[in-house]
């Protein structure tokens, strides 16, 4: 397998954190990495090769614009490095929208597609994780792009966690046909007529609400970027906020920390299910290779885990899938 | 002061529930309540006044439609007892979009508002709630109602947490002023440009994100009624499923039960903080009169704060400082 094109100067730990999940994931799942940045910067890193890129697009610059300007950035030749046959997939925890925008110049999209979309992994109890997208790519869409969401989210279920038949929701504020905005409406009457089962095996199961997010409604949930977006950040700061008041309570009193003490064997894997660590980042799907974008603030296990992702994808022969789906659909 | 209209026969729970309350909220906060609805379903109430109402609204029914056919329901005839002089507010647990049009209905709007919104307490920690609108009241919005809703909201924040100077933020999808969907720009414009301060002594602070929802960036955060009904059932959703998988830690040994049962006096506060019981449920704002609406699934501890809401609103003379809001704003 081509090496994994990974953005060493990409995120809020770069570049120490990267280059340690970088070395982790080769030696411990035997992934190819191709670093990709400043030399200097990056170091011995156990031998990995390295691919200079000598510009850096900040976490918080204007997307379009750096990515046209800084053509030596290190994720301008990531992308640039998978459109070269030189890398198999590209993995970021760097500025998303450049992240974006580069998967997008570099390798541009999958023939047929309107807009790629970004699918995140949402944790929920009993089974694989439910797949929302758009999480954020375009705050502003048209109804056929969705349809298109739920066919890529669908693939990306199957290729990802095995989800051998998803189930496709459309994000409403009510569950029967009628609710929702104009917008929702018009979606929903699409969604209805299209043939789910011959062009990715799927079904569409109707409206589904916030708090199926987490629930066993839908395997695959669409939306626009702009309300997906505000969804996946507000169930962040919900778990966030409700963790940070819980470990309050575990540190109130000698005897609370005792009791928490023995209950740590049930709350670590709990903590894990709920973190966003643990999924490896989201996929951009609906570009011509593989792109995945891992967490700003990125340790190294949450790159070990991305760079398993992309290893896997590239594995399960997504793009392809996409490519197939879309062409059907 | 008159007493508030409660709808006995809306909610899961009801009239059971719905008519424990009301006489604890009598018995424990003196606070005067006049039941609506069967007076056989309803029984002897410890005596409370129940004014006669036929017919039910379903938790499930077409809200416009049965609102508009079922004039001698228990809904209808609560909007109209404050229409008419006979209460000072109305309360319900019963078909949220049913409540809103009999509010409208037979209530009507303050003059000025273009559409009434969903006012929703967010629980966060280390302060007074953050008000959430709108909720759902209407899934498809002009950029100039929701500068009516963080008039409206901020009158809200003071005359029921005691905020003085409330901080309103628009919700979106990134922090700086050009981020956003076209509408969410065009609002920022307008919101921008509003005279907060002189109007009802708030600030505008700009964008907020999906994880400001619980924290303390701003007290009052609009949007649009679809996403501010995906934003807080995602955040719903998301405590509820970690909440279960919290429980199901504890309850998973002996042991684990011992340390949780240590941990408890520390929990309790918690979960009460994060309960959907504990704020009363959700006030529609901009008709002209107080109403209040109650979780569907509301207990009668949860009808007890709805009328204390419903209660200490009236006292405050929200509706009077909402008109003075918009007749400046």
């Amino acid at each position: 397998m081509l090496p994994i094109a990974l953005d060493a100067m990409g995120g809020d730990h770069a570049p120490r954190e990267i280059v340690a999940g970088a070395t982790r994931a080769a030696r411990d799942f035997a992934i190819p990495v191709l670093l990709v940045g400043r030399p200097d910067e990056i170091g011995d890193a156990d031998g990995l090769p390295v691919l200079e890129a000598s510009e850096v697009i900040a976490m918080d610059a204007e997307p379009g614009r750096s990515v046209r300007q800084l053509k030596d950035s290190s994720l301008v030749r990531c992308a640039q490095a998978v459109r070269d046959g030189l890398a198999s997939a590209m993995v970021s925890a760097g500025n998303t929208g450049a992240t974006m925008a580069s998967a997008l110049l570099r390798m541009g999209r999958i023939r047929g597609v309107s807009r790629p979309a970004i699918a995140t992994p949402l944790p929920r109890p009993g089974g694989p994780p439910l797949v929302l997208l758009d999480a954020g790519a375009n705050a502003e869409c048209e109804p056929a792009w969705l349809v298109q969401f739920g066919l890529m989210g669908a693939v990306f279920a199957r290729d990802r966690f095995g989800t051998a038949s998803p189930r496709v929701g459309l994000l409403s504020i009510g569950e029967e046909a009628g609710k929702g905005s104009p917008f929702v409406k018009e979606t929903y009457e699409l969604m209805a007529a299209t043939d789910w089962a011959g062009s990715c095996g799927a079904t569409f199961v109707g409206n589904v609400e916030g708090r199926d997010l987490m629930g066993d409604v839908a395997d695959v949930v669409v939306t626009d970027g702009f309300t997906g977006n505000v969804a996946l950040k507000s169930m962040e700061g919900a778990v966030k906020s409700l963790v940070n008041a819980l470990l309050e309570t575990f540190n109130a009193s000698p005897e609370a920390q005792a009791a928490a003490q023995t209950l740590m064997p049930g709350l670590l894997p709990l903590y894990e299910r709920f973190s966003p660590e643990t999924y490896g980042g989201a996929m951009l799907l609906g570009v011509d290779g593989v792109c995945v974008i891992s967490h700003g603030s990125s340790s190294a296990t949450a790159i070990v885990n991305a760079l398993r992702v992309a290893h896997d994808l590239v594995e399960a022969d997504a793009v392809a899938h996409l490519t197939a789906a879309i062409r059907r659909g």
